[in-house]
């Protein structure tokens, strides 16, 4: 089996990818044996957030694909050397970094930009038919390339009625889904999981990202 | 039941806390429904590795405890404010930072010094008898503390003869142990396991620590 491409946004969850989401989105595809290969855009991040106090660190400046590397164990490549062709699917995990280093849905919302080599990749699969998995915040990308793209895709970033708001806007068909299940969307393979858009405890999103892993390898095998 | 104490050393593999080992220890507690609480030590790296090149970060310096911060979702503590006595039992996740923020085993091997405040919060779990847990290299760090406390204690760094007499040469009993296995010193409740001095893959290191985390918690039931 081709490996599944993880698209990394950075390393914590105020500025970066989050880290409990990230691992296990990891270990699920490890425990069934599909490789699968990190990567992250090679960019500065939005901002860097001191996660103790939560605020800026103020003329504090990291790299993406830097930072990601630590999730990655230093394994881990350049999103622009990425091919969708080369990976049996391409998953997302989340944290803000998803919203603020691969688009800027988390400072504007549905008028937000996706940057132009995660929209090639997403591009590139949802031509393919290579299904793509979305964590936590992360949705909302897929939102954005699905309005500029005309496709109507099923989604969820959680139960809250603000965020489906803010998908209906992009033109996504928003699911509200609890903690520990998933959004499918047949049509398109696209399958997300709220996460930490709603866990309370790790062991949630553990489990929202088990289903979410074994389903997407279920569409493969 | 009182929370367990989790001591992190940063944030990544290379300078800091091997981020999944103490996202897995984490996971692995909340699943048993032991509540914990996260902390380090709040003092500067030794140094900062770019985990891309795995080059020192020449000029640039990251805080222990700020860097920590990530791998616990901002939910952490001074290590410093911490009493033993306050938790029902201590573990050590590894990454380097556990053998050069914690202590310096990973310079000066067993001539090593463990800074005073980790010191001092296994000494107190010691003498209180609560249970303690070491992952990868952090079993150096008891294995220092052991030998300036005169007891002879039964810990694994994995299956290398190199390390092995390292930990001998500070009066450690030292058991080769395999990846997904630990080792268990019953007379002073500590329990180890190799994770990535070992493992190949995630679910290797994830099936050692779901086994460390279920060993300990029994002790506390």
């Amino acid at each position: 089996m081709k490996k599944v491409a993880v698209v990394l946004s950075g390393c914590g969850v105020f500025d970066g990818a989050e880290i409990y989401e990230s691992t296990l989105t990891l270990l699920n595809l490890d425990r069934l044996d599909v490789p699968y290969q990190c990567m992250a855009p090679n960019i500065p991040q939005m901002h860097v957030i001191n996660h103790l106090t939560g605020q800026v660190a103020e003329g504090e400046t990291r790299n993406v694909l830097v930072e990601a590397a630590r999730v990655a164990r230093g394994e881990i490549i350049d999103l622009a050397q990425a091919k969708a062709a080369d990976y049996s699917a391409v998953i997302f995990p989340g944290g803000f970094g998803a919203a603020k280093n691969l688009c800027d849905f988390a400072v504007k919302g549905p008028d937000c930009e996706v940057n132009p080599e995660v929209e090639r990749l997403i591009s590139e699969a949802l031509a393919a038919k290579i299904p793509l998995g979305f964590v936590c915040i992360a949705p909302a990308i897929m939102g954005k390339v699905a309005q500029k793209a005309g496709l109507e895709t099923t989604l969820t970033l959680g139960t809250g009625a603000d965020w489906a708001e803010k998908m209906q806007a992009m033109g996504t068909h928003h699911l509200s889904c609890p903690v520990r299940e998933v959004a499918i969307d047949e049509t398109h393979r696209i399958i997300s999981t709220p996460a930490y858009m709603e866990a309370g405890r790790i062991s949630e999103a553990a489990d929202g990202i088990e289903k979410l892993v074994k389903t997407l390898v279920g569409w493969l095998r």
